[in-house]
């Protein structure tokens, strides 16, 4: 395992001696930075709940323009935890590898994840490597499980949210999935790029902003904003009613969609959230989002109210439509 | 999904209606009782730390005499946890399932791994599914993540082990593999059975009578004992010396492992530890040992004496060998 060509064998997996040449010379070098010194034991938490959560991510193809299986791997569950209003301490990394897999993909790989959970300040505290014959998996899976510290008095749910509320957008929809698609299927789209990226600083910051008046947060990754908004209205038993004209959209992402026949609001995000704000709140709110790098595009597409749960979108051209739950998979593997 | 010949299809991991429906039909109710309400927020540690560990289970079969790959992956990550001193206290659970995967499968595995946590006592507080297509992925992977409470004042780890130190295995060895590789290749090798159980009563038994005479504390999964013991003659930068007469070993696994030439040494365990414990307080962990099922047939099979990193076979006959690190992969997809 000097350098050159070298591949996964399955006795990478064995356990053995090369199990720990895996080890010493692939994960413990790239992760060293986020690797905490006493690896597996953490300190309790102070105050406040913590969060669990976990994601397994099968993308393909693992590299993508805008990030990788081991970037997203990370932002993903950073993503998860961000959404009940905790701040992401520690993560998990648990990969499966397909025998005969590249050990330069995989150093990239573990490069990528690497960097994104500095770049995030989290650490990865515990890990594990499986590998299985060919054909028995592709190239590379990536399981992160994260836990996080959600403050005294955080209050971020589903359930909270009330007709009245108004439903902001952090940015522009549909990037992911596209990004993905297109590199998969080779369709040669120009300016796509996954929006891939973590979120927690934004929450933080909206937290900090509006208190309370933030009610709730979801991240529409697989099945898009749509399918992700008929979730909550189930949650809340309320008719969320979207203006098209509002939803943030980049003129490549829309050209793409039409295309390829593709509705925007089914295509995954993955650095992207919806909040349910109080909706006096509403500009205070996207005030701090502007500030920020990651959600500079934050903008009101709707609002709450009284109905049964069901999710209405109000076209450009005055007419009103409903945004079903998505049947089907439209495009698998984009996480 | 009524009832009947279900397969999984690609559409259940949409996170669009589908999706819900496998939730609703497989995972809710099969995990009802091991599911909290208030699913990913944990109440904070009190006092000692937080042990955080990942373990993915891509074992094949994934049904094998004595267990399968649902109450394997419980406990598997449960002993993780109760190696470092942790009690076990939630877990994440994270599946991959390839397209065409018989939905009364699933349900097997899920039922299985539900029944494991409850008989466990752990809380499965966070779970995720990917679908890839054929050919992708083998029927079934799991990943779980497990969070436990170490007690204040507990240090059990490699390098507290010394000289003089007595080394105990907590029943016999090498069922495991030799039960899941019979299976595996269909060998007809009779009265085999896995030994896959959860190890954390034991190990709370134990620290409670031994205190910090409990030194270190290990599972010989991957690899077998032989490796384990390796790794931590490594750690601690001791010798340790095993009298083959005294390791425990059921007939029908020695009978096994000469028929295929397979040395019980390097053969996995899921329901074994090995425990390196102040010479005088022995027998007193034997005694504990003694009275609990899973670990009824605990004996000291060594010792730990000064000397370069290895370990040392004294030999039925008289001899004395050096028990090597395992190399190449003797028996990949154990676990």
């Amino acid at each position: 395992m000097a350098s050159g060509n070298e591949i996964i064998l399955l006795e990478h997996g064995s356990g053995g001696q090369a199990s720990q040449e895996l080890l010493e010379e692939v994960f413990f070098p790239l992760l060293k930075d986020v690797l905490p010194l006493d690896s597996a034991l953490l300190a309790p938490a102070a105050e406040g709940k913590m969060a669990f959560t976990t994601d397994t991510f099968v993308v393909t193809p693992i590299f993508f323009p805008g990030g990788d299986i081991g970037s997203l791997a990370v932002h993903g569950t950073i993503n998860d935890l961000a959404m009940v209003g905790a701040r992401p301490l520690y993560l998990s990394v648990a990969f499966i590898l397909e025998e005969g897999l590249p050990l330069d993909t995989l150093k990239r790989v573990v490069s990528s994840l690497a960097e994104a959970a500095r770049r995030a300040g989290v650490q990865v505290v515990c890990g594990d490597t499986k590998v299985v014959p060919r054909g028995k998996a592709d190239q590379v899976f990536i399981n992160t499980s994260g836990l996080g510290l959600v403050p005294p008095g955080t209050d971020v749910r589903p359930e909270r949210i009330v007709p009245g509320d108004a439903i902001i957008v952090s940015g522009p929809i549909a990037e992911h999935g596209l990004a993905v698609l297109s590199a998969r299927e080779d369709l040669g789209l120009e300016g796509l790029r996954s929006d891939s990226q973590p979120l927690h600083r934004a929450v933080s910051a909206l937290l900090e902003e509006l208190g309370p008046d933030l009610h709730a947060l979801r991240d529409p990754t697989r099945g898009g904003l749509g399918s992700t908004l008929n979730e909550l209205a189930e949650e809340c038993r309320a008719t969320f009613v979207l203006h098209e004209e509002a939803l943030p959209l980049r003129p490549e992402v829309e050209a793409g969609c039409e295309i390829l026949g593709l509705d925007p609001l089914y295509l995954a995000c993955e650095g992207r959230f919806v909040a349910f704000v109080a909706p006096e709140r509403a500009e205070d709110a996207l005030a701090v989002l502007k500030r920020l790098p990651e959600t500079d595009s934050a903008s009101v597409v709707g609002e709450v109210v009284s109905g049964p749960p069901r999710v209405l979108l109000r076209t450009r051209y005055g007419g009103t439509r409903v945004v079903t739950r998505l049947r089907g998979e439209a495009l698998p593997r984009i996480c």
